[in-house]
């Protein structure tokens, strides 16, 4: 097996997200998310039995301090170690009080690879690893981070001082040279926060050629009192290299800059973790973390990020409160496993994750009714969303979070070949009383709410039943029209749940309203100029209203993951590429393109990716690899390996 | 209130204690200790709110990163705010990756005190503080250690290298002036130890006046390839001040010898914490510290390493494993906390550790039996003792244990006005249990095992159903002759369970032997040249033997924590002063110390001291605490504080 650096299973993820969680930054103030904290564990033994019928040398190499144990003998770290034939059992003691312990075994025989166990001295698992960490030379509490110098593309003296334009967001740390006196530097997403020198998020004063500046994300910078027409500074970007599987170039110039838009955002939120916004937060937010998985799959198809995200946020097995305290969140991370897993067929990731997917349900579990509800307790956040909506008591959207987290976990159980009875008799009685107490008939839609009275309608849950396939086609039409189509029916206010609404928009067949959407919102951020797509956009606000929110001017993340949704969208609905199996075995096409008289695309499936080229009122497809059918209205159409099947583009 | 640096509860001990635990070191390696270890909480919030009748200032000082919120405005830290009158709730936000979250609040009206909460996100309670931070300028990352130079008492050329020696045991590092060449240095708590240098347990080389060495003990220095006839070393003594409020002085050379050691001893063993010997292991063991307790209370009286050492060993909340891995020692960390409160009636402790007391409480019942008998489970340590026990099913010592647990639990509930009839009803029930199924009337004494049907009869059992009241008298004398001064029970074998039972055959009136025990067993390390008092003494070796322990040629800790009791024994004993209400309120003397005929004599009680004075046949009684009463075979005699109190010797 290969060789890597090794921890304790998640302690790598656990410990980084914690300092990823610990980065965020507003005027001055240095400001941690505010939940429960775990950190990696701090004293640990990795542990293997090896028959040896040759002598071998090996050395384990390590960051931290310890010793090593053969068949109960005491040997140094860092040293060559010579064994005879024979059994030889071998206990790694590792400990540091503020890093990672983590070991690298070099040796012909003897080497560190996933087949060794880690024990936290209650606890043990195989060991935790990545390919970020293949080399003895590596380090994994030194992220390889990639690094890009920048120059600006133009200043412009204003205000007494200088105005410094990147010419798009970028996260950055600034290099200046050749100044003559100590500068303040402020940073602005946009020009309008750069040159607002009380308000801006980020700023810094004495800088001179030998400061060093953190990673801060901006396009623009603002230098008061500087007079010089220009300045030497350089941005250097700093980022997780990780490759962009898609393209997508079409007639339609605006979908273009959304499509690069989305992506180049998708990638600014998208190092290590998942993080919200590259300004503002950047925190792990579960929420977040679930839809930026759907735009991986169409773009980076990039599956440590997914991974990495999904241990960061649950942390060690002991559960101290919901993830970022919010009740959905727990439940989306549990779904986002199984999403994980068809995306990538990927295992070892369910196998290793299963204790700690256990727990988190029995964690939900153990707050429901005899009916099976799901409820909010004491400290407990029932968020779905900001709209306003009937909590009163149980709430619909969240018995549809907790199906679809059953219906994952039941799932995840049988590919482990492990008993799911539990679950699928929990899954099905939570079914009918779902159905049974918050389906109006009369009303032909989910209710919030059936302890109120109010058999108030929101859109949340019934866009999840659709989602979550909990109705049937008689009720997802009644949805569509009693609710996700009627403009009587409040309608959302936030991009996170907008995604979900797009989603079922595009399941239930409303691909041009979904269309135009995405021309209108996504598009009104690109014709303001945005490189980025923002937290949010309100067409009833204009000029600097554009970047206040959470009642602060700049309080608004003008580089927001989850504003990458159209990638997923065009991908999923448009394309119609979907896996029909895990990790795309077998995958169907079914494109709806009549929107596009020329386009060029390429999407990821695992281990390959399909092409779409749309000229002539045609559509070729072309994959490389197998498993994939074209289906048409009137056809399904075997899509051989590297050969390319030609459909009508209507 | 006084004013202090704040933190969670706990987190400063549980932080600095992993920092303990992992300064083991031998032989080049570094051994951390065998268990799971808790680190800090990383994320805290500190909170108060004020109602201000008056304008005030303040500033939050921290070390590590944060802000403030104040009725939900944002303020920086280390700047001075400003607030109106009015309600003001004030939540400050502190992080730290590797250090203890921890602030120092100043100013007239708002400043850190035992009265701000913490908070983890999760629990808060009221802050952990302590009397070693009481300065802006303090810093709880840095712990105020005392240092102390010493020079070598004589230097001798030796081997070719040149032996240092320091006249007695040390904890301390070295500084080398006026080297010619780099030099290797070998340490010994004996002379054998530095001498040999392939087996002495700390060496270094390479050493220059540059280089920086940490603190180790050790009596002598041997350094290999060493010509000259001196070198320019001190040793930097670092240590945590205590005041000790013992004095001892009589006409037995040998034994005024012994109580020096012994105050040796137990000092260098006690810093922040407990630790079992200052050269191998120092690490936290509950069951040194158990009767360090002891040790403690009849010299420096310093209730601060106690309730340190308390937390540290507990850990978080959330309970993982026994502490160091072994069931006794969980009991044993429940009734320290009780003789603690008996020492101090120290309630707000009480009140702070009582959640943890409760969770260890539950962890123990989780596995007792219908009988309510505690056994082991796969990964518990049924320690005891090292001597051979019959351990088939439930073992009577464990018992003995868990009812002085329960009893311990129940008075603490009681002091806090909590309810305490469940664990009153778990105790009566279990006292009945094992006197019925444990209790052998033939033998006359408990059996180890009644489920092996061996009917096994050893020590540990017997010893401690004196120690903990569990026997009435007439069990007691029949323990006394059939076990205790039984020649076919077989003898104890470490020094650990001699305590207890140097403990029980005191309190059963064998003061006789044990005053001969101390002379012959504490002595005779004494005589060996001992400064400090050894892990164990075996008489049955001689030479270089003696200081071999667990296989290893160096492996006995000549400086070991637990072999301070002697000091216990005399001051609780002898003197015969004991607490008969929490914190000494009320305390009585009944010395037995026909055995002097000279002795100077003083011992501390709460926030006050005893004072003897042998002469003449008379002892002389002086305290300057209310509440004592002198005990004689034929009268009790109030003490007032200043008059002195004269009873015949005898």
């Amino acid at each position: 097996m290969k060789n890597y650096w090794i921890w304790f299973p998640g302690d790598f993820e656990i410990h980084e997200g914690m300092l990823q969680n610990f980065t965020r930054e507003e005027r001055g103030m240095r400001w941690p998310a505010y939940w429960y904290s775990d950190d990696c564990y701090k004293n640990v033994k990795f542990e293997h039995a090896y028959d040896l019928h040759t002598p071998t040398t090996f050395t384990v190499h390590t960051h931290q301090q310890g010793y090593i144990t053969i068949n109960d003998t005491k040997y140094r770290v860092n040293e060559p170690i010579t064994l005879k034939p024979g059994h030889q059992d071998i206990v790694i003691y590792i400990f540091s009080a503020d890093e990672l312990p983590t070991v690298w075994i070099e040796g012909e025989l003897i080497h560190s690879d996933p087949s060794w166990l880690a024990d936290n001295y209650v606890i043990q698992r195989p060991v935790g690893y990545s390919d970020l960490f293949t080399k003895q030379t590596d380090n994994p509490a030194h992220i390889p981070y990639a690094h890009k110098e920048i120059a600006p593309v133009s200043f412009q003296s204003q205000n007494g001082g200088l105005l410094v334009d990147f010419g798009k967001e970028i996260n950055a740390s600034l290099k200046f040279k050749n100044l003559k006196k100590a500068i303040t530097v402020c940073y602005g997403e946009s020009q309008t926060e750069a040159l607002d020198t009380k308000m801006c998020y980020y700023q810094q004063s004495g800088i001179t050629e030998h400061t060093k500046i953190p990673k801060r994300a901006f396009r623009y910078l603002f230098i008061p009192d500087f007079t010089a027409p220009s300045v030497d500074v350089t941005a250097d970007c700093i980022f997780l290299p990780m490759t962009n599987h898609s393209a997508f170039s079409s007639d339609n110039e605006l979908v273009n800059k959304i499509w690069d838009a989305s992506i180049r955002t998708f990638k600014l939120c998208s190092d290590l973790f998942y993080i919200d916004g590259i300004k503002r937060d950047r925190w792990i937010w579960g929420g977040d973390a679930y839809q930026d998985n759907f735009i991986n799959q169409y773009s980076f198809f990039n599956e440590d990020v997914d991974k990495r995200t999904i241990l960061a946020l649950r942390g060690h097995d002991e559960i101290h409160q919901h993830i970022n305290t919010i009740v959905d969140y727990s439940m989306l991370w549990i779904i986002s496993i199984y999403n994980h897993y068809q995306m990538t067929t990927d295992k070892e990731f369910l196998q290793m994750i299963m204790p700690r997917m256990e727990q988190m349900m029995d964690y939900l579990l153990a707050q429901t009714n005899d009916l099976g509800f799901i409820y909010g307790r004491d400290g407990d956040w029932i968020f779905v969303d900001w709209s306003a909506m009937d909590k009163d008591g149980t709430v619909a959207a969240e018995q549809m979070f907790l199906l679809q987290s059953l219906k994952s976990i039941m799932t995840a159980k049988k590919v482990l070949g492990q008993p799911a009875t539990k679950y699928q008799k929990l899954f099905e009685s939570l079914k009918a009383n779902t159905l049974r107490y918050f389906w109006d008939n009369e009303k032909g839609a989910f209710i919030d709410s059936y302890e109120s009275g109010k058999r108030h309608v929101t859109r949340h849950a019934n866009i999840l039943a659709v989602l979550f396939d909990i109705v049937d086609e008689e009720k997802q039409q009644a949805i569509l029209h009693n609710v996700l189509l009627n403009d009587q029916i409040t309608q959302l206010t936030t991009p996170y749940f907008k995604f979900f609404e797009q989603d079922a928009l595009c399941k239930l067949g409303q691909l041009s309203q979904v269309y135009q959407t995405i021309q209108d919102y996504w598009g009104a951020m690109i014709k303001l100029g945005a490189t980025t797509i923002w937290e949010e956009y309100d067409p009833t606000v204009s000029g600097k209203e554009h970047y206040a929110m959470y009642g602060d001017p700049f309080g608004k993340s003008l580089c927001h993951a989850w504003g990458g949704s159209p990638v997923y969208l065009l991908g999923r609905y448009f394309m119609g590429l979907q896996p029909t199996a895990p990790g795309y075995a077998t995958f169907t096409i079914h494109p709806h393109l009549s929107m596009f008289n020329e386009l060029q695309c390429s999407l990821p499936v695992k281990n390959g990716a399909v092409h779409y080229h749309v000229h002539d009122g045609k559509i070729d497809l072309r994959t490389d690899h197998s498993g994939g059918t074209v289906i048409t209205d009137s056809e399904k159409i075997e899509l051989q390996p590297q050969q390319t099947v030609t459909i009508a583009n209507n």
